[in-house]
């Protein structure tokens, strides 16, 4: 057999974290003081939201730290106390013995608790010629892309967080900026939104964009009033989606998880799930916060149940 | 008059949160960041748990953080935000216009909405002679007392997190110590378990204290074994009291907020309390983990509760 299997079938784990955002490593940070053997398993294809953040003002005691940065010291200091890392998607999941069965695209292991801290990922497709220039003009993530853009014209789509930091980041490297929101106010945290009225940054209020065109290229976006339903054509080269985000819990459901109507995975203030042995943390379950420290704080929790879940409390 | 008044009556805020450790230092960083007018108050004769810390391990990002340093960062983040902060004990709290009046030793302020992130405090009392030796010999805070107990004998009594990392301090410092522990198991996380076995650090187990002695100072102690029920008389210079911590909301019980049976202020997911201008996070409340993470995740909900009861929603 070719295929390298970095896993070994046999190798029990007393807890595996799907997800090496900050619930995953701060998950994996408390259950390895707990001396439990403790695997995380990273998609490598896929960027957490902190990784894809530029800047991070909220994460308490560090004010303005690139995203990249904070995931780095999350993981080093899993990595620090003992938590194997390994990038690797996990593909199954199977019910056998004490848990279950996890299958990568390498191998696959074993573990005696899973905490899914599998997070989400950005709402796409959306707006007709989204999905056909992604990659073309069309981007989810500013930090990746707007280096792209310079001296150009583009668009943001969306009155969250991430819209605003995406149209500072564009404003800041030398883009032109615009947003797109559909409503008459921004959802946006209020120091966001200070912000880009003091970088002057347009907003086309009451606004949807219908169309995204172009050739190889985009090269425009249909836009209506939602109030006149008057359109226009807008030319631009680049046009940044940010309509927020759904949970990563495809996984989940396959192996039996509880979710809720939006695909979130319901636990209670425990961290538990509906399967005794399987936790989940962060944003890819119902809690009512989605932030940085919130996630940390669930993961925190998962692994303490994990752990009691293990001793048989 | 000549007390000076450092607030003034009228003075409204938006958010005055009481308590300056992670809980509400992350509550006014999210606080501000949401635009509101926010004050901290602290009682300037008191040091959070987190300042007490020797070091901090489980922080994220942080592995090994001196607490004093931790939480420094916390209130330098908030106060570039725009937090204002206060040394100022609150006295009384006073139902007045929107929710409270707050009144402090050196004046008083309105809030439109609080929080109390007042803590927890170390369980004192609970030996013969404890308090009489008080600060003669007997510590609540090894990192405040251990260095004036170098080459001393010494003695931590408790089983929790804090009596490992009390005796661990002892130790390096150069003290002689033991653990006394009245069960035969440590509740401490396992890599505090395994240090203190690296250390070769004796603990006395299923063992009681039964009184302090001494005169000017402490002399010795009375250790009584609970399954033989013999007792012995012990030499040492020093008792560091670690029995674990009890809520510090006395004023929350004066408000009318909803205490548990053990004191704990009852909050739901929003960290809403049974007072609707009121929110409550961190060790002071009945939430079921009480980390440094989990204390500010607390604070950064009940911010967008205070947040959304604002805004009427």
């Amino acid at each position: 057999m070719l295929v390298s299997r970095r896993l070994e079938g046999d190798m029990m784990y007393d807890v595996v974290i799907i997800g090496s955002g900050p619930a995953g490593c701060t998950a994996g940070i408390f259950s390895v003081r707990r001396n439990l053997k403790t695997l995380v398993l990273s998609d490598p294809m896929s960027l957490s939201m902190v990784e894809e953040a530029t800047v991070i003002e909220d994460w308490p005691g560090e004010f303005g730290i690139a995203g990249m940065e904070l995931a780095k010291r999350f993981r080093e200091h899993a990595g620090k106390l003992g938590v194997e890392f390994r990038e690797d998607k996990v593909t199954d999941l199977e019910e056998k013995g004490v848990c279950f069965v996890v299958k990568t695209q390498k191998g696959s292991c074993q573990g005696k608790t899973l905490i899914f801290t599998t997070g989400s990922r950005h709402r796409k497709g959306l707006v007709k010629g989204e999905d056909e220039f992604a990659g073309k003009g069309v981007s989810y993530c500013a930090s990746c892309d707007a280096p792209l853009f310079r001296g150009k014209k583009t668009l943001v789509l969306g009155g969250g967080d991430s819209a605003a930091m995406y149209a500072l980041l564009l404003k800041q490297i030398g883009a032109e900026v615009s947003i797109v929101h559909r409503r008459d106010e921004l959802r946006a945290a209020e120091a966001w939104q200070k912000k880009l009225f003091r970088e002057k940054i347009k907003v086309f209020w009451d606004t949807v964009c219908l169309e995204i065109k172009g050739d190889k290229f985009v090269r425009s976006v249909v836009l209506m009033d939602r109030k006149t339903q008057k359109r226009q054509e807008l030319k631009v080269d680049g046009v940044f989606v940010a309509f927020g985000e759904v949970p990563t819990s495809e996984l989940a459901r396959k192996a039996g998880l509880k979710l809720d109507e939006r695909g979130y995975i319901v636990v209670d203030k425990f961290q538990k799930t509906n399967i005794p042995c399987v936790f989940a943390a962060g944003d890819c379950c119902n809690n009512p916060s989605k932030k940085i420290v919130t996630a940390a704080a669930d993961g925190a929790i998962a692994a303490e149940s994990a752990y009691n879940h293990i001793k048989g409390q």
